[in-house]
């Protein structure tokens, strides 16, 4: 259970703020969920009803009546916070943040992260209770991110710090690459129908269009299904033909 | 114009959700919004009210009736999607999928990212459109994700992508870091009061005692605002100690 961070919402105030950061939360596989004084008391219906699918995290969510208690088992907090503070802090990107918060807790050490109430965010003296700040590198003319998002772009790096994800890969559907001699077979059909069909003219031009054309089928990442459709489109036209209708 | 990606929502349904995902496009600083044939016609009052402080991307959106028209004319199409596809085609993590389409930006392409309706998601026949696909890494358990928090991501991503950021910086609040020397004097005032205090006892332990307390003074990352606090204690607690009171 101290695998991950708790998320700990300091004076939530609307209860589908509170439902929509659970979803957030478990969106990205967490599930241990804080919730310091919140305005409309505890349990929140409206929170419930937002949460649906994510409502466990909400039955176990812990309840506190401060963000001293709500923090006071960590041994390092973050604090997510839009405005510079005067206060001398170390400043986190949300990336930098959760993998640091990786390392942590792969050494045993207990993290947590708060978030502030939906208006004003974190007070001052919320913020001085925390190690480090937390800050989302967003568009300063128009920085204002709600609660649950603020959670989701949290919770999205911690998955990212945490879990490998392949940066690129490939869904096959059920085929595999076509290999160079299946490549080779689809360039000789055309080459062979399209010079019986008088494609390759003029003459002095033949060479070179057949360049073009084996280029093409070589650029392009073509599956085994692919060569198949090809060859078949070309087989039907042939058939047409043939039936001179 | 053509120095970002457009993102195209397509068939969205509730006017909500289209304003909510404009405020996140403009949060990462992203105006290019298309929206493919909205359920409730367009423009949207419900999308406006709910766009407050980014309603200017919706005045400006581009308004299409296909899928094929809102993305006819980029040269690459990423799609979004939860699920497999029965669709062989390179499938991008957000960041990757931002990285790609920077790059493919910054040679002069034009990109876009296609969105699908709320419910299903975009359709297969969609999907075949998009040169590749992005798929956000959730938790398998609960990967519903909304139109806006998509977005969200996915603007996000895109900042990351295009804005250097610092990974961990510290916020001075107007101080700076303390020299040696001005820890070192620190440390002697400390070390000069506290013996006259008779802190140090009993006279075996004295040296091993200091030599903790310089180490404390060492291990924290003081500025000379905390320096400053810090002579101030240990003044005021000579003075009070003077006054006899």
């Amino acid at each position: 259970m101290t695998d991950q961070p708790a998320f700990v919402l300091i004076r939530p105030q609307m209860g589908e703020n509170i439902g929509a950061a659970a979803r957030a939360m478990w969106n990205f596989g967490l599930d241990r969920m804080c919730v310091a004084a919140p305005r409309d008391g505890w349990p929140n219906a409206r929170a419930v009803a937002m949460a649906s699918g994510a409502g466990r995290l909400l039955d176990e969510a812990r309840l506190a009546a401060t963000t001293a208690e709500a923090i006071g088992e960590a041994q390092y907090v973050y604090a997510t916070t839009a405005r510079q503070r005067d206060l001398t802090k170390p400043v986190f990107t949300p990336e930098a943040a959760m993998q640091d918060a990786a390392a942590r807790i792969a050494r045993g050490e207990r993290v947590a992260v708060m978030f502030g109430p939906e208006r004003a965010g974190l007070e001052n003296d919320d913020i001085a209770r925390a190690n480090a700040i937390i800050s989302v590198p967003v568009n300063p003319e128009f920085p204002s991110l709600n609660l649950a998002q603020c959670v989701l772009l949290t919770a999205y790096e911690w998955r990212r710090a945490t879990e490998e994800t392949e940066a690129v890969t490939t869904e096959m559907a059920g085929t595999e690459w076509a290999s160079q001699i299946e490549v080779e077979k689809l360039a000789e059909h055309y080459e062979d129908r399209l010079t019986e069909a008088g494609f390759f003219f003029p003459e002095t031009k033949a060479e070179g269009m057949k360049r073009t054309l084996r280029n093409l089928w070589s650029r392009m990442p073509l599956t085994r299904a692919d060569i198949q459709v090809l060859h078949g489109i070309l087989r039907q036209m042939v058939r047409w033909k043939e039936r001179g209708d």
